[in-house]
């Protein structure tokens, strides 16, 4: 998990939830958001490790190999860095599609039943805008679209590698990612402000309903996060 | 346009329909198949520039600017770089997703009509896995989910750039990309003769359709060429 906008909410529900252990990995260190966390439970051990997604496969293999060095089982991995900014293409992709898929071929050295792991879950934060798109910024939403698909993939593929994975789609939500951000070259100079016009979620409703999806561990589920709502997507095609 | 097994072919058919240019881009040159496209129709011009969709944007608006100064107008944008290999992640992204979308903005520069560009049109050939996935190779299916939605959200961008855009899907074809691929992490060591065992299309079969979906030139058209046919999807979600 990480420490943006539903990030850090979900990360508090997670910890009420109550597991052994909570690994945070994100680019900066947040310390006062760390103890927070660690303050709302007390039985629950809360760990910081630096991550960066773009760095090269063979870095992030590492990283994995001293957290479950350190915490022997890793049950759930939270795909969540995420970037919208579409001045920036290769960063876009490098972020919310080359990094989720890197860092998902790490942890199958870890689970992949065929080499004789344990299995495990993963939850992809990707978007609505993966299946309905914000046409203003066309390479977000494709690379949402392009880790939607992926998750499902990654479903099919559970009965073969024991590792299961759905997708978070979060809708508008008040994030500091949507405070602000630039169109594909700038289409639509006020995307940010027409997307404040619509009905929009808090970062709180979002994260309640994340914890639920979690909770439901359902393999192939496609979570519609939206409205302070929790719907799983039925895609007929 | 390019030079592989759908391109050539491809390219044959344009070269009969009769532009005034055909300007063919790809990383090898192959001075055979130029030839033959040459002695196809005399009245085309066909000329070839090296060109690698991983380029830097800046180097993509070099040669465009080239190819502009000598042409003075192009109607037709063809993005169709694509490999597929799982076992190449960053590779598969960089050709099939950030390539097209960078060769499609660096285009923008000269088409754009906020800058008193003329507008064009793109055909963005994707696949059927960008809605259909082929979840043993969930990289490259992701990658052409991501170009499907770029393209649609190019169309929707039409009335602010004067640049139409549709996408080309073909099923699975006979070309060199599926004699023999590689699954992710190895899923499946026979996908590439299980695709085989399912109906398959001629790249002839598929060029043809290529061409009437040219001339079609229909904005938003998410066209689907599989088993010889022609078909528009209609995406209702």
């Amino acid at each position: 998990a990480g420490l943006g906008g539903i990030g850090l909410d979900t990360s508090k529900g997670i910890v009420k939830a109550g597991p052994k252990n909570l690994v945070i990995l994100d680019r900066i260190e947040n310390p006062a958001a760390i103890a927070e966390l660690k303050a709302i439970n007390p039985k629950v051990t809360v760990t910081f490790y630096p991550y960066d997604v773009t760095v090269p496969l063979a870095e992030t293999k590492k990283l994995l190999t001293t957290i479950f060095a350190k915490l022997k089982t890793v049950d759930l991995l939270i795909n969540g860095a995420g970037i919208l900014n579409d001045h920036q293409i290769e960063l876009t992709i490098a972020i919310n599609f080359t990094g989720l898929v890197n860092t998902t071929t790490a942890i199958m050295d870890f689970w992949d039943k065929r080499k004789g792991g344990p299995g495990g879950a993963i939850a992809n934060i990707c978007s609505v805008t993966g299946f309905n798109a914000i046409y203003q910024v066309p390479v977000y939403s494709a690379s949402k679209a392009a880790v939607v698909s992926f998750t499902s993939s990654l479903a099919k593929l559970a009965p073969i590698t024991g590792v299961i994975a759905y997708s978070i789609n979060p809708g508008i939500t008040k994030t500091t990612l949507v405070h602000k951000f630039n169109s594909w070259l700038d289409v639509e100079p006020r995307v940010a402000e027409l997307l404040d016009e619509h009905p929009t979620q808090t970062t709180t409703q979002c994260a309640q309903k994340f914890v639920k999806a979690i909770e439901a561990n359902q393999n192939g589920a496609i979570w519609k996060l939206d409205l302070g709502r929790l719907d799983a997507v039925n895609w007929t095609k």
